[in-house]
């Protein structure tokens, strides 16, 4: 199974899929392509080591770019990956997306990163954590393949928490990886199967 | 510190409360009057069964009959009970309610009992869980004490997940009460603190 990675951050998500294959945790998977929108983005630098293949995009370019290169690969895995996909590049069970929050809490427009972690800790909410789901044009809102929780502790920041969540989402986007390439899941309604 | 509790049906909470008592996991903690609004509750069989006074309540006296045991009390636990409070009878602080999911997922009007995780399992979260949280006049909407978490599998019934959520309602509500009876907490915003 052939793997685009879309990042524009740090790109530790990413890591840990790189390192799912080399360990052999995930099988028969390959990263094709790691594509950002952030020129500064640590995930191209840690995509180079490996001798992946790197592409930057720009507002003007990302469709073309991003519509050839999905065409290319079996599975496109959004991870931390800040923009929100023009609707016409989304296929049904192609795309799936990793979230710091239990969705549908704190998801949607603008909800990136530590601006999750704060509305979290100012809800009062006393536990948190991550999802992944198949992207649908619905922004945050598709079939949620896995979540997981974590505790909000009362002294916690968004980067303490940021930090707990972060351990979870590794966990749940490999396993979820995985369920898509053994392919022994299905989908009804809003519900995957599996 | 002397508690009513008010509870529509089991019961199953209430009894986790008497048997804390009884085995002093919660020590300085007396439950005066158990109050339901349903002469079939099996609660007050329970209540009756260890000597608890027990005291029935109908639409028409449940304010004035409300009113006058809370002011004997320190403590109201709502657990199970499946009527909404009448706002005047709202204290700051005084009432706590035990609610099954995820606040604020699965709330409000009209969300008791199974109807709760059957619309869980129709979302397709692959979580829920359990709140204690004091009552504001918002309904299920006040400061959250404790939440836990229990994962959602994919054959879940609204049966078997509120059997799974029931033990960690358990946990949260004793847990709950004895943050109150050692005082050591504070509520700042939405946030409670301890």
């Amino acid at each position: 199974m052939k793997l685009v990675v879309l990042a524009s951050g740090e790109g530790t998500n990413l890591q840990a899929i790189i390192d799912a294959i080399n360990s052999k945790i995930l099988e028969n998977i390959s990263i094709e392509y790691v594509i950002s929108d952030n020129p500064e983005a640590y995930a191209l630098k840690r995509a180079k080591k490996y001798g992946i293949n790197t592409i930057l995009i720009s507002k003007s370019n990302m469709r073309e770019i991003l519509y050839r290169h999905f065409k290319l690969v079996d599975l496109v895995v959004l991870a931390g990956f800040m923009k929100i996909l023009p609707p016409e590049l989304i296929e049904d069970n192609k795309i799936i997306n990793l979230h710091p929050s239990l969705l549908p809490l704190f998801g949607g427009k603008g909800m990136f990163g530590l601006r999750v972690h704060r509305a979290v800790i100012e809800s009062g909410m006393k536990v948190s954590g991550a999802t992944v789901h198949f992207v649908t044009a619905d922004v945050d809102a598709g079939p949620i393949i896995m979540q997981e929780c974590v505790p909000v502790d009362p002294y916690d920041t968004p980067e303490s928490l940021q930090e707990k969540v972060h351990k979870v989402e590794q966990r749940i986007l490999i396993k979820s990886i995985q369920i898509i390439e053994r392919g022994n899941y299905k989908i009804e309604g809003k519900k995957v199967i599996y």
